[in-house]
């Protein structure tokens, strides 16, 4: 990995995980973790999931975010200490580059735009791993829990082309596969199929058990598998899922206020004893839940490569690769040549999934002139 | 077991795994299949399901339902189909056990009723083990399915005292953990605890699938692990739920409305900004939800004895056992020792789950003299 030197701040499941996956991917990288919590330093040095561990506080004063210290700065803390961090790390100078992994983007995003504005000479690009587990903490991390898992990167027009590389790099190490998307986009795609679905799940715990409540009698007894798989995530950390909940408030309100109405659609039907309308409601998402593969298997062959001659400057890597993932493409590996000064070649290493000629007439709409040839087998 | 001629009518899913969990617990009972599809018959020759198949009108006219003819008859076939089954049985002249295996309990019950004031023969005692799959069909069938599920037998004040002690026997031998619950009890559960969390894994399906189109992305991908649990049981076949949310639509619509009443609830604090709203909210279903236990262990040790003398009449045993239920005790065994023509002793083999005070004064309530010791280990 070209990053070798590697600082995890928020040392729970995630950074945890981060921590543990990077140095199974390369056991030379040197990683420093920083928690506030003593008993998880001493249990990361203790381990092995850090080879130094140290409090916030402590590191500032270590010179651990200072210019040079860290090739890369994983932020896996709670959104508003992540902002904190993020206008922190501009003050302290550090120079390197910058992620995190927070499951909302738009208010983590905008900060780094801000600590860039007030002077900060980090890169930053936004990522979130769409990986985790009812479990939490550092005793629950696992060097395998983003193994075939997609990790979302946000970048914005302001992205640096050669830290995206990085962080690309870094998140596919970790087992992960990476799908570019536009910040807010995400924020209203993981309301959807992430923060709502928990919400739901918590509600429908709350229903059986107030049930229950009401009439003396353990329903709960009569929950079959399909009731615990469903509810599974309930069980999920409350102090965390009120950051989460909070941090996308508006789009996780908009989310639920349709699921209401997806409902209600459904109980119409079966108020007016309209048997056909039931069937047809339930066979649609039937037919889209049964599409879902189980996993994500990895491409082996048949890869090809795009070329895009692009300038090089901020801006072009996040419009080349979200157009990428829109066309439902999957980036194996980034290369940037650089033909001169302002001047560059990206090229892409894509699997064979997606559509690639919706993604060359897209990126030809957006003034590029792209092209793309199937590349031989090693 | 008791049963040694055993006729399932209706080889699904649930059919054929009580034909094949019955030869398991008994390899020499014969097992008779009914079903209307002639290579579901074949594969359950073919492969040991059942010793003789026939559809419904070659097992009438084989006199399969005549006087006699069966130990019992399990009908695991849909609701309407049970209801028209239940009244044909009883014109057969059959006179042994019926049980059903649907998954609501009121109309089937009320079917049983009217045949016998018809002049039916046989005994019903109403059934549904709380066991399923995303899968169907006989090919989907297993020995294993029932094993450490719940079992629920729906007693009435007609239940015939023999008759349910052979059904609680043949279910135990399946594997499966019984409960006794009034029919209409049982509905209004099954709807907050499988019904409405099936048409809202269908609904977070729908809602996710509508928004990809919206936006023209493969926002699915996103779903992490929670996602694809939530939503596994959406797979199930639509046909069969059609049937399930008609047969227990008041019920399912109820439960509906209150779970959108919860969201709204929850929605309120989150518009508000109401963090400690919100926290209190997620904290009382995380914390039911972690108290599930993950399967029921079977008790090996600390047995009771509840003894209850009773005259013998059909109504008892479905008062005495659904007390039982509803004191969270569980009945590992039943025996009736007749004292006279129209006096029994019901003894109750109990596990030490539950609570057997509040049992005691229920029964004293209703009239019954009952007293409980401990019983030795063998």
């Amino acid at each position: 990995m070209s990053v070798q030197r590697l600082t995890v701040a928020g040392l729970g499941l995630i950074g945890g995980s981060v921590a543990l996956a990077a140095r199974r991917a390369d056991p030379h990288v040197v990683i420093r973790a920083v928690d506030e919590d003593p008993h998880t330093l001493a249990f990361a040095l203790r381990e092995g999931v850090a080879d130094e561990a140290l409090s916030t506080r402590e590191a500032v004063t270590a010179g651990w975010f200072a210019p040079g210290a860290a090739d890369l700065v994983v932020l896996a803390t709670p959104v508003p200490v992540t902002v904190r961090l993020l206008a922190e790390l501009g003050r302290l100078g550090y120079n390197g580059i910058v992620t995190d992994v927070a499951s909302t983007k738009s208010a983590v995003v905008a900060a780094a735009g801000r600590a860039t504005e007030d002077g900060a000479e980090y890169r930053f690009v936004g990522g979130h791993p769409m990986a985790g587990s009812e479990r939490s903490g550092v005793e629950a991390a696992s060097a395998t829990l983003f193994n075939g898992a997609y990790y979302v990167l946000t970048p914005t027009g302001a992205t640096d082309m050669a830290a995206f590389k990085v962080v690309h790099e870094f998140a596919t190490g970790l087992g992960a596969r990476v799908i570019s998307i536009d910040a807010r986009d995400h924020d209203e795609a993981v309301a959807v199929v992430s923060h709502v679905p928990h919400v739901t799940a918590a509600a429908l715990v709350e229903l059986a058990s107030s049930r229950a409540t009401e009439v003396g009698a353990d329903l709960l007894r009569l929950g079959a598998g399909g009731f615990k798989d469903m509810t599974r995530i309930a069980a999920g950390s409350p102090e965390l899922w009120t950051g989460i909940c909070m941090d996308n408030a508006a789009a996780l309100s908009a989310g639920i206020e349709r699921l209401s109405a997806v409902l209600e659609g459904f109980r119409r039907s079966l108020d007016a004893g309209d048997a056909d309308g039931v069937r047809a409601w339930l066979t649609a998402p039937a037919d889209v839940r049964k599409s879902l593969p189980a996993q994500w298997v990895p491409a082996t062959s048949r890869l090809r490569e795009l070329t895009v001659p692009v300038s090089d400057r901020p801006g072009v890597v996040g419009i080349v690769t979200t157009a990428v993932s829109r066309a439902g493409c999957n980036i194996e590996d980034i290369e940037i040549d650089h033909r001169s000064e302002d001047t560059a070649m990206l090229r892409l290493v894509l699997t064979d999934e997606g559509n690639a000629e919706a993604l060359m007439d897209d990126l030809r709409d957006r003034g590029f002139d792209p092209s793309i040839t199937p590349l031989e087998e090693a």
